[in-house]
């Protein structure tokens, strides 16, 4: 074969040169022309071009004396799979300082169905699929991600570690964890890491038939921890992988996960920043469009020997506060001590509360476990201490009545 | 200046060779490995390739007789801007069988504190920009966008006629109508529309302070529709663009967006699915956590005729319903007509009601009101048709009770 004349070659390079320029096309198309750069300081300009615009509006409109004070904290999400996908989104949306990420799974096209991750993701780690999507979003906000299981010995070191000195100031706590797990070996690693760093945390779930969640704010020694009263928050105490392996899985909805996800973030932005009145417990029932509220003590005989010690050093310093009951009332928006309504929740929830909140129960494997439903093992010796307190009746009531 | 030389030119050959393939490679880390393909039949095998085992589950866990079906089903959604665009998202990813999506407006940076947008889409119609994105997320559904304003007339008969013939069978009507818009004007063009054609409905919105929002379900002659009681909905008449144009915008959280998107779906799912009780209205009160829920008639003096006409059909359709009391009760899950508790709900919301619902009314510019604050002109005549039922609140009660 004779070897290309000098025209021929050109001819080649001419062709290259067209294919790249193509190539380098499809790239900016793909990605777009603008390219979000990072803002030194949060501005209330109203322009198109200020993504902050609408946040900080939230002072104007009389909602948040300071917002741009969110860039001060730091919040660890736990899991970001449905919820803690979407959650990260939000703060991350929200200008929040630093997110710190800890999820081992992987994106798989069945996670479809929840809002966020995109099926060209599938197959990379969650947490660095997560970090690219939420960094082009917003490229102010700091992020830390750990591709492992909180679970395991020394991942769990790492994590306390990381919880201790993740704070937007280093070598600070974070100022928030966020449990966004889908089992309970996770949830209950959380509940003694925050329990013996006497860290506050929010704890969320979905149920298994996809059509009810709920989030719950955890404050060492002050409210109940997951160990105090685990069945409140999700019974089943088998991970996703098990149920894989058996040929089933959970339904779930991206419009639960959603609302859940929303509910948690929104009570996040509330407690970071000052506005409204926190929930303790917020449940969505979506068959009912029905949301119970509640504020539960924490078991004077729990298992957990740190939620004690947080309960005896909790007790103090309320011991140690100037006696202002009157002025303490008006401060602490949110605690009403009173059972009126001798509101036992725990023990009543299996029967009649599992059937009107999820509906029949449905004929489930091994291991499944409608949310809500107190398996019958923990339920004698939960009743003497769950001293559950509907927190919003009253106000309830007197709103309805108001209408 | 000599000719290149033959090894020159292939030398140069060669490096752009290198390129061209580090181009390639770039787009196909862009855009991962995997994509996902048309699938023709929903399919409950639990692999992790499947986007639609989650779903699926919802069969077996007995919350949804036949999943398959929401295949059958065309939406259109007006307005897919902070709600409308994750309110498509999630039909998209739950595999609604057909989306025909409404909005004039482009994507910019100040759309970035809400979900589902990204900084490189900045500058495309929210039209091009969602369907790009949600053919990518779910190939299985089908697409018509519209990049117009419906409240101009020949874009509004456009729009009726899309309605009307744009179902999922050729020329048959949507079966939902969707409406995510900011502005009073496009309410009111939808809501003549659905009357007109006798369209069911979901209104949504969220108030100008990002801390309420709501969904109402309208079915012409059933229920009270946008011009029976405007100001239960979205009190203010200044759109957006307007607002800009002074300097002003109004706040916006992604948490609220997300969850008021949620509700809307949810309730959408639950009415093409036929699982849990749809509601008729929800509110979302987020710095309480409190969620209104009630049912309102048609107003018999309302504007709108083709409101009259409406009604004047649903009596007749009632009135030609064999009289079986009992039965049609338990049929028809949500309807209570009793006003037990006396509830008016649109004159009593002024003060009252908004003051404990938003906080403190801010200092607002012209043009800007508080959602679910009634304009005092249109405070009297309302007054004795709003026969509003509060739904829940006997269940809302016993299962309080019974916790």
């Amino acid at each position: 074969m004779a070897s290309p004349t000098v025209a021929e070659l050109q001819q080649t390079i001419e062709k290259l040169r067209e294919e790249l320029k193509n190539e380098k096309q499809k790239i900016e198309e793909i990605k777009g022309t603008t390219k979000r750069t990072r803002i030194t300081q949060m501005s209330s300009e109203v322009v198109d071009s200020n993504p902050y615009s609408r946040l900080m509006a939230l002072k104007r409109m009389g909602i948040v004396d300071d917002y741009e004070k969110i860039r001060d904290f730091s919040i660890a999400v736990v899991g970001v799979g449905g919820v803690g996908s979407v959650t990260a989104e939000m703060l991350t949306r929200c200008g929040i300082g630093k997110l710190l990420l800890f999820d081992y799974d992987k994106v798989e096209l069945a996670n479809m169905n929840r809002l966020f991750y995109q099926p060209h993701q599938a197959g990379l780690s969650k947490v660095e699929a997560a970090e690219k999507t939420l960094r082009e979003i917003n490229p102010d906000v700091e992020f830390e991600v750990y591709n492992y299981n909180i679970t395991t010995m020394d991942n769990f070191n790492h994590f306390m570690d990381r919880i201790r000195l993740g704070g937007k100031v280093k070598d600070t706590p974070v100022d928030l964890v966020l449990s966004c797990v889908d089992n309970f070996e996770a949830r209950m690693a959380i509940n003694t890491a925050c329990n013996e760093l006497g860290q506050s945390w929010f704890e969320s779930g979905v149920s298994e038939n996809a059509v009810s969640g709920h989030i719950q704010f955890v404050i060492p020694g002050d409210t109940s921890c997951f160990a105090c009263a685990p069945p409140l928050v999700v019974a089943t105490q088998t991970d996703e992988k098990t149920l894989k392996r058996e040929g089933v899985c959970a339904a779930s909805l991206p419009t639960t996960m959603a609302v859940v996800a929303g509910f948690l973030v929104q009570n996040v932005l509330k407690y970071l920043l000052h506005f409204g009145q926190v929930s303790y417990y917020l449940g969505y029932n979506a068959l009912q469009d029905f949301f119970p509220t509640m504020r539960m003590k924490p078991n004077p005989h729990c298992d957990d020997t740190h939620c004690l010690r947080q309960q005896r050093l909790f007790q103090e310093r309320e011991a140690a506060k100037p006696k202002q009951e009157f002025t303490e009332e008006t401060e602490e928006e949110v605690v009403h001590d009173e059972n009126e309504w001798k509101i036992e929740l725990v023990s009543e929830t299996t029967e009649d509360e599992a059937k009107a909140a999820e509906g029949d129960k449905p004929q489930l494997t091994e291991g499944v476990t409608v949310a809500y439903t107190k398996p019958a093992a923990q339920a004698e010796d939960s009743t003497d201490f769950v001293n559950a307190t509907e927190m919003s009746i009253d106000d309830l009531m007197s709103q309805m009545k108001q209408l």
